[in-house]
């Protein structure tokens, strides 16, 4: 087998990265798991510029992964805050696995910045690879990628 | 607790993208993890330009994420192949994580195009988010983020 057989055009990494695949709208992401959700305090929290924040956000809401909801404080005109949708929170993995890989070769030695636990135990989490008969790959070399049904060939 | 009392100066996940966290970059490492090494066989299977992909390779060889080793087909000039290193191979989770949301939301009708698997068993693998006690995070919901040893106040 050979991958240059295959052609890339429907490979999913890439859809996906045509979604979230940009520095900006990955950090707007960072906060939305953090509960960070109105566009004032997103700004403050990233630091993007407000045109580049209402862009993003509308990729995102677009794509289907934020919905924004109406919020209204006395006195002052509608707004809207932004929530991660069941498919947002379905990039819960990729959040941490990115925050994991910095915390392990870009971290400080004063420890992490966020620290992630289950609500239910308290217990530390990380991002993990195993397979389906429950077994933890410790390393990317246990994996073995192979072309799938959708696979196409190269033209 | 509010997050806009803590700064993100120090986060992990902006760490993390000032290394991979463009899209080309990721479209690389997709091909170091299928084993595609070579430049015109990137370059082929990515379509990046010759000016992008050498560029590129430089952010990620000077992260130390991929390491170049001289080959020499015969009869031609010594050339360079682009592996992962051991920080490289941890970044496995990232990509597992963004191939699978994609399968999951974006996929073709006739299944995915490339498919995981763990070597030793056969069964597919998935990125999962698990923590200490060995409890797997159904949901982003299950999760708490707190600030940790190395947050720092927002000045």
């Amino acid at each position: 087998m050979d991958w240059l057989d295959y052609g890339t055009d429907n490979c999913s990494i890439r859809r996906t990265l045509d979604v979230i695949g940009e520095r900006w709208t990955l950090l707007v992401l960072r906060e939305a798991f953090n509960g960070v959700r109105r566009f004032d305090r997103i700004r403050a929290r990233t630091g993007i510029s407000d045109a580049v924040l209402a862009d993003r956000l509308r990729t995102l809401t677009d794509a289907g992964v934020l919905a924004a909801a109406p919020y209204k404080e006395q006195g002052r005109r509608t707004r809207h805050e932004y929530r991660l949708t069941a498919r947002g929170l379905d990039l819960y993995p990729v959040l941490v696995s990115l925050l994991q890989w910095g915390d392990r070769h870009l971290g400080d030695a004063d420890g992490p910045a966020v620290v992630l636990t289950h609500r239910d135990c308290g217990e530390e989490v990380h991002a993990v690879v195993t397979c389906a008969a429950g077994h933890a790959l410790e390393s990317a070399r246990e994996g073995a990628a192979h072309p799938g049904p959708g696979a196409r060939r190269a033209v």
